[in-house]
């Protein structure tokens, strides 16, 4: 079949690979029908140091069972299923407590011999804890929005979730990439009284706006948190999601919070140590987030997908096939592209 | 009046200064009863840098009330109060979320003008919203655990309520110092189901359990995080109270976490930067905690005090006279002390 590798900043391949098979009894065999290009993609593809051997890549995806192991119940072949972005077993203490990216049967996609999910099909650990059905066909127009449970839609909430979100809570995005978008949404969702999006790029924060922003801020840095600031008497918000992933970002989190409140962040760290010293204490600032538990979320927020009252799927702006990715990652790496959906 | 000054590491003197008399109509003057030395005042007596004028300290006091301005209703001449560590006028938006500590007409003693508690007597500002009348006299045998919600006591609740300890929670407090033990004895009332001490000074591990530590960690660094994770099978505990402010200690907290956990801190950081990056991130832990709003919890510890469930004034083990304060300081610092009680 052929999937998507890495091989250094900037080059990535759509190659022959070896097909997927049921190799352990808890595995399934899936047909992807639609993957993407998450932001978090864009590190390694800015960074990677040159390798001759490549690494498979992607790590969103819905599709079709194929085949399941013995042990797999409740799937079977021709079910359309999505994956979240941590394979895990469901049944373990963590599974239980909503953490499966801590499970220690877990895993990421594309990593340790298992597939990316930018690919014609992909061998899934675990079957049985990781998919969740879809009850809707492999032509339905919700595919795009069914797809951001996999990842985007549900690290939005995670980060809104975390950061303790809703009624009566006023909140900062600081990003207006798709994450920063669905953390937008996600908040809109839980009822959140306002949202401060801080972003540059219109056609984005107007996005921001469809999706429940109140107020956009374009400027960045000590600006950016000076209008926050303005904007709320002076006290910054309750909560600030922090979806870019780099310290300025972080700074600027903390810069916009309220004495009290909470910083949530679910942008890959780019920094191994944060401004977290006596300014963040003395204020009774919470700093909390990390990488989403996503097939926690998946079973409460796929019924207001279903009947349409979120549309988390207007993040993606661009449609490749599985040999347009190489582009795909291009056209988001230049700002281009918001979020790039892939038809295998 | 005799009063504490600090003019640089190791040197305190007590000296006299002017009487303290109401200036604002929300002022009341205070005579000392009973004050303490904190282990946050051995942060200035270990590197303060030398100066010609030495600034007022000591910031956790009960007295009696001598005078009052106009505005001040509810207390009168002769009632016994405690004043938490810092002043506030309990009104604002910030002190009825209980954020005390971010009251805009708060502050500090011994700062900007206000007298330090470790002194005969002390002018209050915003003395209505900062003082809380005790309902007993001032020869009663409480008033070392009355003193303990000025600040240590209050400030270990503080530390397990912003971890969300509670029954069916695991607790591991990082330092057996009187916050330390503080956080144990909180922990406990707020039914934290295990409670491991990290600490190596065996007298005051010993009180620690007499609180209600249920394990006492004395290893250090990697050897006590080794420890702590084989007792609790491998996992970590699901808060830390990180009781010191190293950035050691903090090290120590985020290595016993467990993923999804919660890591706690109160004591004041001896850092500006701290390793929240991609580690703490793909646990998804949390680092909250900060100054403690004592004011907010007074009224709720203070039935348990008086009507002898907890006895938090256990911390101190040595008593001085108001000029025996510098050698409080010593003793403290050395190690000879857990914490020094004052007599002025």
């Amino acid at each position: 079949m052929r999937a998507t590798l890495i091989y250094g900043a900037g080059d990535i391949r759509v190659e022959d690979v070896p097909d997927p098979r049921v190799r352990e009894a808890t595995d399934a065999v899936v047909r992807v029908v639609r993957a993407c290009i998450c932001g978090s993609d864009l590190w390694p593809y800015g960074s990677r140091p040159a390798t001759e051997q490549g690494d498979r890549i992607g790590h969103e995806f819905l599709g079709v069972v194929e085949d399941t192991g013995a042990e797999v119940s409740g799937l079977r072949r021709g079910d359309l299923v999505v994956a979240p972005f941590a394979y895990a077993d469901n049944t373990c203490a963590y599974c239980a407590d909503g953490l499966h990216t801590s499970c220690p049967n877990g895993g990421y996609w594309g990593q340790n011999g298992v597939d990316g999910g930018q690919g014609e099909a992909v061998r899934v650990p675990w079957a049985q804890g990781t998919l969740v059905k879809l009850p809707v066909g492999e032509d339905s127009p919700l595919l795009p929005s069914l797809l951001t449970l996999s990842d985007v839609f549900c690290t939005g909430h995670h980060c809104a979730v975390k950061a303790g979100v809703g009624p009566r809570t006023t909140v900062t995005v600081v990003g207006d990439g798709a994450v920063g978008l669905s953390a937008v949404l996600a908040s809109a969702r839980l009822g959140a009284e306002r949202i401060v999006l801080m972003g540059r790029h219109a056609d984005r924060t107007s996005l921001g706006r469809d999706f429940g922003a109140t107020d956009v801020v374009p400027e960045r840095g000590e600006e950016g948190v000076a209008r926050v600031r303005e904007l709320t008497g002076g006290e910054g918000t309750h909560t600030v999601l922090e979806c870019v992933g780099t310290e300025t970002a972080l700074e600027t989190a903390l810069g916009v919070v309220r004495d009290g409140g909470t910083v949530s962040r679910v942008g890959v760290p780019q920094y191994e140590e944060g401004p977290v010293g006596y300014g963040m204490f003395s204020r009774n600032v919470t700093l909390t987030g990390g990488v989403a538990p996503a097939r926690a979320y998946i079973e409460e927020l796929l019924p207001d997908v279903l009947e349409g009252r979120i549309e988390p799927g207007r993040v993606f702006d661009r449609t490749v096939g599985l040999e347009g990715v190489p582009d795909g990652y291009r056209a988001m790496a230049a700002r281009e592209a918001l979020k790039v959906l892939v038809r295998p």
